[in-house]
């Protein structure tokens, strides 16, 4: 298969690759049917009906671009988060924000640092850009291990650290006092993209006060409508930090990127606390369901702050790679599973339905059976 | 304004800037109130009732991630095209393509070709990426510069050439048989983005057959829904390539980055090709009815292939700039003019709905009997 002979010598070297397989290719090559898409942590509670309704309405102006500024979406966020508009920026989720912060500080051969088996599209970017990850394992409690996050940070002298508080793969968090205390300590020429996509369900005290933090040039906050919201079809996500760290990403974005139905309902959701305070109340349910579930089964369900559940499976990868595969072939259930040792001892679950929830209730005892027998 | 002290030495140099301003941002600069808004070349006349219902019907699934593969959509592109979905491309628009074509290929000081006053947003990802843009003036018929172009690529052996056809922001083309000749002539060290955002608009003979080209690793082919399909705000483009060409966005785009409705838009778009015939009708009476009014008003319009029509207003570029403000200030008209001499002795009126046409057609002369007095 020929292609353009003059790529960059950094994209020649670059596999055509996907972060992420989707449920949708998972069907394809599977000749599966999902009866249960509990696997990316999106929502199934799906966003309030009135963000239905915005965008329902947005659609009749589908023919304009959107506004490059986000001027609307900014102040909105800054009404919400009691900041200023200049203190955010908006990209089309925060995987997108993520390669542009990524290209905005790393050039080939610098080092990264973040978690062994951390977000690994932030991992996709990086590589993209050149940069040389280092891992950091997690501490034995499955949470991102600041102190060793910091120790290679100033081992390696690296401008760039990624944290996610609560944690995606595991579910787990830090509370704020320590997320404050590990973010100070770093490096002012250290970037810290602190990725908060679960914040919402996160308890009480985990995410710091932006106040704490928004100060400091050194320091991005990123965020997301795909979860808690249930809009990760829309594409929104945003960037919290101080100003002039905040403009930086007008000098490379895409800025006119945004989909106008998508910051429409960005918009109508954050008017509508009410209903996100129920998803929220759901989500915690359904995280008790999934424990539930994986108790009866006989394997553990990890403590989380997400809109997920990491189910500790007592074996190797080996084994919960044949409970997810055994689930989408026999039962059409979705989930994924940490892609790193020792994480990949566990599944993780996505919140959802009811209707979600018992498909994966039937199907998990039945694949751990068949597998007992294998 | 304190920023993070370590982002690349690039991206430090680099302005926080916007490619284009937003008709939005000029509402709120000049305290003005849009009556028309025929200054970004979107389309007025909206995409199909089809396509409105198809997004309705998607807004349901909006709590899931795009598929990040766009199986369907590539499928539908395809059949449509008579080309196979791997040698196509999915992006944020023609313009985010752009900046992944740019990456792809230029590190730090290389030479980019394209033309003197041709596509801003291609010239914004040229420097965010470092390039070193060469510009070539149009021709005096204000096409743009095959020979000149050709000659320039191989003094400076420039990787990557811009060529938009029909051309933005003039509205000139050159017909398919030239446009072969030029692609063909160039290295094959040479990408060429051959940039087709207003093909739908153009006469036949216009477009080259996409099999005359699609065997070149080293030609792309851009293309988007945002123009004559009417969904500007959808944000979705696609690239045309041999497979190797196309496969390598696979290694550095946001994969999750598409919006559910807006490909589910695009795919209605294309099955809706009715639709478009009566849009491209009504775009072609539209250009008809700006040539009327500039001829009225003693102004020459030039001839068009796109959505839009480039009015020379026989003076320079004060005198332009002075009619687009008036425009503006006096009667809420938006318009947009080119951004280089001698190019910008124009004016640039994009194609629209009769009220559009109207509020114009009142505007131009009172704002041209002010200045002839003033």
């Amino acid at each position: 298969m020929s292609a353009f002979p003059r790529f960059t010598p950094l994209a020649r070297s670059l596999p055509a690759t996907v972060p992420f397989v989707g449920p949708e290719a998972i069907e394809r090559q599977r000749h599966a049917r999902l009866t249960a898409r509990i696997g990316a942590n999106e929502s199934g509670f799906g966003p309030a009906p009135s963000v239905i309704a915005a965008m329902t309405t947005a659609l009749s102006g589908i023919w304009k671009y959107n506004d490059p500024e986000n001027f609307e979406l900014k102040a909105a966020l800054a009404r919400h988060l009691g900041v200023q508009p200049d203190n955010l920026a908006i990209g089309e989720g925060i995987d997108g924000l993520l390669g542009q912060i990524v290209r905005l500080v790393i050039e080939p051969g610098m080092p990264v640092v973040t978690s062994l088996g951390g977000y690994p599209t932030f991992n996709f970017h990086v590589a993209g850009h050149g940069g040389r990850l280092g891992t950091v394992p997690y501490d034995g409690n499955d949470r991102e291990n600041l102190d060793g996050l910091l120790e290679a940070v100033r081992r390696e002298d690296a401008p760039l650290v990624y944290l996610a508080n609560p944690d995606n793969p595991m579910g787990s968090w830090w509370d704020a006092g320590r997320i404050v205390d590990f973010a100070r300590a770093l490096p002012e020429t250290t970037l810290l993209v602190l990725d908060e996509a679960y914040g919402e369900t996160a308890p009480a005290g985990t995410l710091p006060d932006l106040a704490s933090l928004i100060d400091r040039p050194n320091i991005l906050r990123t965020r997301t409508f795909s979860k808690a919201y249930g809009l990760a079809g829309a594409r929104v996500g945003y960037a919290i930090s101080a100003p002039g760290t905040a403009a930086a990403f007008d000098k490379i974005r895409n800025h006119f990127g945004m989909n106008r139905v998508g910051t429409a309902a960005a918009e109508a959701a954050l008017n509508d606390q009410a209903y996100l305070q129920t998803v929220i109340a759901r989500i915690a349910a359904s995280r008790a369901t999934i424990a539930d579930i994986a108790d009866r089964a006989g394997l553990k369900a990890l403590p989380s702050a997400t809109n997920f559940v990491a189910i500790d499976c007592g074996r190797d990868a080996t084994f919960a790679r044949a409970i997810v595969d055994g689930l989408m072939d026999e039962a059409g259930v979705f989930i994924r599973m940490p892609g790193a040792a020792p994480l990949n001892r566990c599944i993780r679950v996505s919140a959802g339905p009811e209707a979600e929830m018992q498909a994966f209730a039937a199907a998990l005892p039945r694949v751990l059976d068949r597998l007992s027998r294998a």
